[in-house]
């Protein structure tokens, strides 16, 4: 892994924070409610971990063709994080519709790197960064990355750098 | 910004990783509980960013003598974040206590770093980092740090590092 | 108020268990994700109130034309309850859907009832009931329900009647 | 199962509204914090439901003796509700403390039920009604309430009767 793909807000990354949105690349849209604002009228910080979460849940479900709980269910494949970061740019208020991507930017050989690109409208809100390494569920340890995800992943990749 | 306060997952960083309680700074326990833990038993990544923001309200309110929540609700002064990350090392399952040490790292014009250390009995499960920029919550536009609040994060910086 | 509407686990409720979708009534899905899931694979009870409210919120903004947000901003109206309550029939593991129904069941002078229909499917899986109280959120006192909001809710429950 | 256990909100429970702190009972304090606060600066109600299940996890940890998460995990027992509710008397704000009361209202054979007596100071805020079903969470069927629990909730009740 390069430093470069996990600094969540060195001055390089912040300068290619994107202005249009990219539709190259799958996306899942939500509307934040109530619940998920606190008494500033702005989203907590912790509910952005938690829509891009689902939001990687959906696009393994729907875009992947993976099962992700029949993943962490009968196949015991862990999907842990070895990092987790997000740079924040624009606040999203109650009732605002966010829109996120997904870019693959890294496989290797026991983990993959994502990073979420959040636009609000055609502005990049906030970025969000997951490093995931495969695991057993059972001996909590890493394994190679299952060949359907990795396929999968790959697939999705190439496709994304049309 | 030094990118190395900020880079959470670089190589440096997780060189230091923490092998006993750093009891100079101050910390909360707390015990994670069935619902901030998902159907692999262990505590569902979003909730760790919970407790983290949780921890740092209960820091203001309860050693630097500032009340949160008067800050964000008469004095309209925001405290969000530019930045937020963790690397994770261990996980937790339910029923864990995880104490949460807080070390200030930078301390700016407009902005200041947290590192949250969660250890695990004596070893460091996860860390979290945070930089805050001080706002308005009228003109969303940044301050510089208010007084109290900067002499209450120097004064902490100044004793953890005795 | 009648306790008959507020019975949340009397024997008469749970006789009428509803065994079809009450497809006269606007509804919503929502996938359970992974996080909103506990240990025991089953989603934990917190998070159906929360689905509710959010799709509360949603059937205000999509289908009575009433923005929930700028109700309880702008207009500083408080939309709070005085009781909440569900009763549960079958649950709810990871990834499964569920589709909400939603039943006004009284209009009052400065409150309403709903009752939410939970359907796995064609089965009734639990069922939610609210009793709301229009506030000010600036007296904190009881107000009569204001005019919109009354004719929606009169509209829409005439509408589910048919 | 009476009726009377049950309501959430009929008159008579609201005519019972407790004055005082219920001493004789074990209780727990948490203070609210920003992400269970809403835009209009009040509790979101789903965060009182989370609250009601950890205050309960506590007591089975701390005062009854029994380890929760050894019930759930390796004894397969499942403690699901066959309902849940609560009746609001006064809002909470950020920054409050809540002292939640536990009372044993019931002990069926399958099944018992608890009333949670939320007070902000010396005034009941709200109050929640749990009824749990005890199951085996291989089978997913009821199962008459293992001994050690049904002793341990006996001896509360008992105890906190005197």
């Amino acid at each position: 892994m390069t430093s470069a793909s996990e600094n969540p807000s060195g001055d390089k990354m912040r300068a290619s924070r994107l202005t249009g949105r990219p539709v190259e690349l799958w996306s899942a849209k939500t509307v934040f409610r109530h619940g998920q604002c606190d008494p500033a009228g702005i989203v907590y910080t912790p509910k952005f971990f938690d829509v891009f979460n689902q939001t990687i849940e959906k696009w393994f479900c729907e875009d992947l063709g993976l099962d992700y709980y029949e993943l962490l269910g009968d196949r015991q494949i862990g999907l842990g994080y070895a990092s987790a970061s997000a740079e924040f740019f624009i606040p999203f208020t109650v009732g605002d519709e966010i829109e996120i991507f997904i870019r693959v930017t890294k496989i290797g050989n026991k983990s993959y790197a994502l990073a979420l690109h959040a636009m609000k409208g055609e502005e990049e809100a906030l970025r969000g960064h997951f490093v995931t390494v495969t695991t057993s569920l059972q001996t909590h340890r890493s394994i190679p990355i299952p060949d359907d995800i990795r396929h999968a992943l790959e697939a999705y990749a190439d496709k994304a750098n049309i």
